[in-house]
């Protein structure tokens, strides 16, 4: 694989993409391929700052546009210093969250432009779009309560405050986007192993 | 006065916008206005995150299209949560840096798409541009030096240190912008009380 390969995951909070990520991760290794695990916001030491400002439940107050432009600020130098070399270095690329998440949160979620969402990260991917995106799909009820279970501070950080109708939108605007020729849709409400078995046989369709 | 005007002051590093700025600010308090002086970056709590991670010198890695996007989601910020209120309230408003700069900086200086740069600022922005924007026009030989003998760190900051044809494409950004009517071209060579002169004369030509 002289180009590398590009995946990302998505899901609302508490659909299980770290575990899953962790798992295609050590399947891939086992099968001797180069892969690296990044996450948005934060893959990069300049991107962690930017998290930090934006999980900061302080900053209650953040401009919806603010939040838009920090997301692909960060994605920005994430895709400059980290996925475009690796990716050129033939390596599979996994992204925790990536461009759907700020076309699913920001645009659908908040309710903004999502022409001009969308057009802001065109820019900012250039041609660096995924070659494979998997939606994990859980009830939002189901997804947040396991999201809560794992988080240290029972509040939650800035956004797994946010209100259900929010969540709600977030996951139909996954399922909406679901329908296009880059995503996987899984169905995150059975087991690990499960889920585990369905992605590792797409997977493997595509590389091996 | 029922809407406010809004002010804004460009020009290349050391060009005396800080001085103008607090002279103006004096002049029309006395002539009983009400005046809010800003900045940017960081001229909201938010915004000074953001403006610390762009002028750190340790980034100096940093993407292009990161630095507009921070700049502008400090700018989002600053347009909702600062200058549209105080507009509201019949407030004179006069910052150091706006759109402007990211126009000169970042699209004629970097040599990055300015109708991009253009785009996503005129979407932050919205119905809030400048009322009247004052470029102080000087040699950047003169003016880099005079930043220099101002800056306590005499390494200077991250944008300090740009090399002089930088600074020379940011000057002459700013000549072109200078013809649209929403602009006055101020020579900043002369001294300070010359420069004030002017600058009370323009705007009590445009407020009294």
């Amino acid at each position: 694989m002289a180009e590398g390969f590009f995946i990302t995951f998505e899901g609302i909070e508490g659909s299980g993409k770290t575990t899953q990520i962790n798992r295609l991760a050590d399947y891939l290794r086992k099968n001797e391929h180069d892969v690296l695990i990044s996450r948005e916001p934060g893959g990069t030491e300049l991107g962690q700052k930017i998290r930090k400002i934006l999980l900061d439940p302080h900053f209650d107050t953040m401009d919806y546009k603010t939040e838009i432009l920090l997301y692909a600020a960060d994605r920005a130098q994430h895709v400059k210093e980290k996925i475009k070399p690796a990716l050129k270095a033939g390596k599979i690329v996994i992204s925790d969250r990536f461009v759907d998440s700020n076309l699913a949160y920001q645009a659908a979620g908040r309710g903004l432009d999502y022409e001009q969402v969308y057009q802001i990260n065109n820019w900012v991917i250039g041609s660096t779009w995924p070659d494979l995106t998997f939606i994990l799909d859980i009830d939002i009820k189901k997804g947040l309560e396991r999201a809560r279970k794992l988080s240290f501070d029972q509040a939650g950080d800035r956004l797994e405050r946010e209100v259900d109708d929010f969540h709600q939108r977030v996951r139909e605007a996954y399922l909406e986007m679901a329908v296009a020729e880059r995503f996987c849709l899984i169905n995150a409400a059975r087991s690990i192993v499960e889920i585990e078995k369905d992605i590792k046989n797409i997977i493997a369709r595509r590389l091996f």
